[in-house]
């Protein structure tokens, strides 16, 4: 890959990403696939002035052999140091840069009920301190190829090939060619404006139907908002929590929903992969579930805790959209998931909520925000999939008509 | 590389490097060049009945970043949950697996003054716990190919073969070919033999002579013993801390050191190479350094605290060694002082005093075995050097004739 060009992408992720500020601590969670360019994003962060940089390093083979020899007792436990660490970043709100690269079946096969519980464990020890951060800290969600998964979505070629085609295939979604901070400023504008249109028109529910069988009503709320893009920590920076983000989301209300979602694409989620499958909703809740592929894993999804089993986001997405016209199928949900319409189970976003600045997570909760330990994106858009908006002053304004916007 | 070779080097270093007892924590300290062979010592000290083991990544090149960028004053700080983890490594006595692969100089050209303060800092901080972790641990340094290692070692091949070469004399030097675990029990019984021997000897004092203008004469201390290969935690679990180790050493007495040394080989310190180099004694401590490459590097380690200036070790390995009989220079610590004769600048071994396992820190220091923050390593072994030993009985005794055993 062209050193100026990762230069330009590790640039993007640190200025636009997180944007780091003069001073500010940094941590990046990294996989060992692509250490040079975790050096070069460390050094962009001192370029824009961060105090200190925190590397955290997974290596996805390592987690597989935790979670097949380590007893339940032991990978559910937060060692006091871990929680220190937790404590450290409530206390200096470092900005986080995830680097994802992980296999999508990195870990297929464990036993992911202990994994499963395991996670619930640790979710909730460290839950109290993530609410405590929220809004008030810039992070970013982006990806790096990592061999298995540039296998996994390039098998015919071989592994330095296939590697070469996922760099391509990121850099092209992330919008990383050319002037990329100039790509993002304008592409920031886009959304922008899309979703003052959509604030503006007062919706207070969401009818999704396809072919596939999709027939299913969320309900918005009153003083909900509809974001893209950009966001702004409460002390005012604004930083790009995805790259590449295509999306216009909001969290509906907690508990309203009815009806049957077909999942369109694939999920990896805990290392494996959940595949043809659908979501049916009553009275807001999941009530029944079914795949192709990995069934009981879905079913450990959803029952996480009491509101896995709920919705925290939805989220438009033209099927026209440089990822999905792409054709390529990742299976990463940050991909994914900006390729196509999706819902997501679990926590919702406070600051999908108007004077969400002012309001506490229990406050957010309260006025229908969904709280979880999860939130797990699956992805429902289609060629065919139609959106009508029920407007509060009882209008239906068509969103999406054939898998595309209709205004 | 073999992978069944490799299979057996994991095993060695868990079982005979730190010997993991069932339920006991492991930390793994390693750089991010071997990944796969990190993850199958994972498996391995699993397969030992580890209850949970930690891998820290590093990374040189990220390392010489923070230490280009941050300031002294972020550099010189432990936060808290890094306090925190040495105090969890104090309650709970993990067995550490360190697998050494840096660029001998991956730190070159570095602020090595602003880099020194900080280690001084932080070792500071940390020397109380680490200090009551003393011979309470099994721990054992190791070695994996690195890419810019070999390539310092073997400029002339291309990468790939390099990193080859360098698994090979790794593995070679390590006897970790055929059985090691056989190879390891074999060597253990002739380094204690050979222990016994010199033990017996009832040595004041060893006076080293060469033609380089090495003209040495150090004290040694009527309750200290050799060791050598295998040593054993307080709570008896035996391991073996250098894999490979070749050597006898013993701790001097601190203060009890005249004459001139001069190195036989380079030693890579901080990231850096010192070469060509001579230190001089008087009453036992450093009065003068030279070397024709790094000097004000070298002055500074012998200046990081008031036993940096004496002897913690003096170790004997005769020149017709087999790392040494390979011709190698590795520009690595672990294997140029298992080729060669070398002595220790800093702390010392307690457990180099007979009856250690009574003592504290403080009473070993009293009774002559010398403290520092640091402990570093350096060659004077050569074709022609002769270690006369001095009985306390008044005997001359030739422990050393041309470079080997003289008995």
């Amino acid at each position: 890959m062209n050193p100026e060009t990762l230069q330009n992408y590790a640039k993007l992720l640190v200025r636009k990403g997180i944007n780091v500020q003069p001073g500010q601590n940094v941590v990046i969670l990294a996989e060992l696939d692509q250490p040079e360019f975790v050096t070069q994003c460390v050094e962009e962060c001192y370029a824009a002035g961060a105090a200190k940089v925190v590397v955290d390093w997974t290596h996805l083979p390592i987690t597989r052999s935790h979670s097949e020899h380590r007893t339940l007792e032991v990978m559910s436990r937060l060692e006091k140091w871990e929680m220190e660490k937790w404590q450290w970043q409530l206390e200096t709100l470092p900005a986080k840069l995830y680097l994802d690269s992980e296999d999508p079946d990195g870990l297929s096969g464990i036993d992911q009920d202990k994994y499963t519980k395991a996670q619930q464990a640790i979710r909730t020890a460290i839950k109290p301190i993530r609410d405590r951060m929220e809004n008030r800290y810039a992070w970013c969600i982006a990806a790096v190829p990592g061999k298995a998964w540039a296998k996994k979505m390039f098998p015919h070629f071989p592994a330095e090939h296939a590697t070469e085609e996922l760099w391509n295939a990121i850099l092209y979604a992330s919008r990383a060619w050319g002037d990329p901070i100039a790509n993002w400023d304008a592409h920031n504008e886009e959304l922008i404006s899309r979703c003052s249109y959509l604030n503006g028109l007062g919706l207070e529910s969401l009818h999704y139907t396809a072919s596939n069988g999709t027939d299913f009503t969320v309900g918005l709320l009153e003083d909900g908002r509809f974001c893209g893009g950009m966001e702004k920590t409460l002390s005012g920076v604004p930083f790009n929590p995805n790259i590449p983000s295509e999306e216009i989301f909001t969290s509906p209300r907690s508990g309203d929903a009815e009806g049957i979602l077909y999942a369109s694409k694939p999920l990896s989620w805990q290392g494996e992969v959940i595949d043809r499958f659908w979501v049916r909703f009553a009275q807001g809740r999941v009530v029944d579930v079914g795949a192709e592929k990995n069934e009981s894993l879905l079913r450990q999804m959803v029952s996480m805790d009491a509101g896995a089993a709920k919705l925290g986001e939805v989220a438009l997405i033209p099927h026209d959209s440089p990822i999905s016209n792409s054709g390529l199928l990742f299976y990463n949900t940050l991909f994914d998931e900006n390729a196509s319409c999706h819902v997501a189970l679990g926590k919702g976003f406070s600051n999908c909520l108007r004077g969400y600045e002012n309001l506490t997570q229990e406050q957010a909760t309260a006025r229908g925000i969904n709280d979880s330990l999860i939130h797990v994106d699956f992805m429902i858009g289609t060629s065919d999939l139609n959106i009508l908006g029920r407007t509060r002053d009882g209008r239906d304004v068509p969103i999406f008509t054939q898998g595309n916007w209709a205004e």
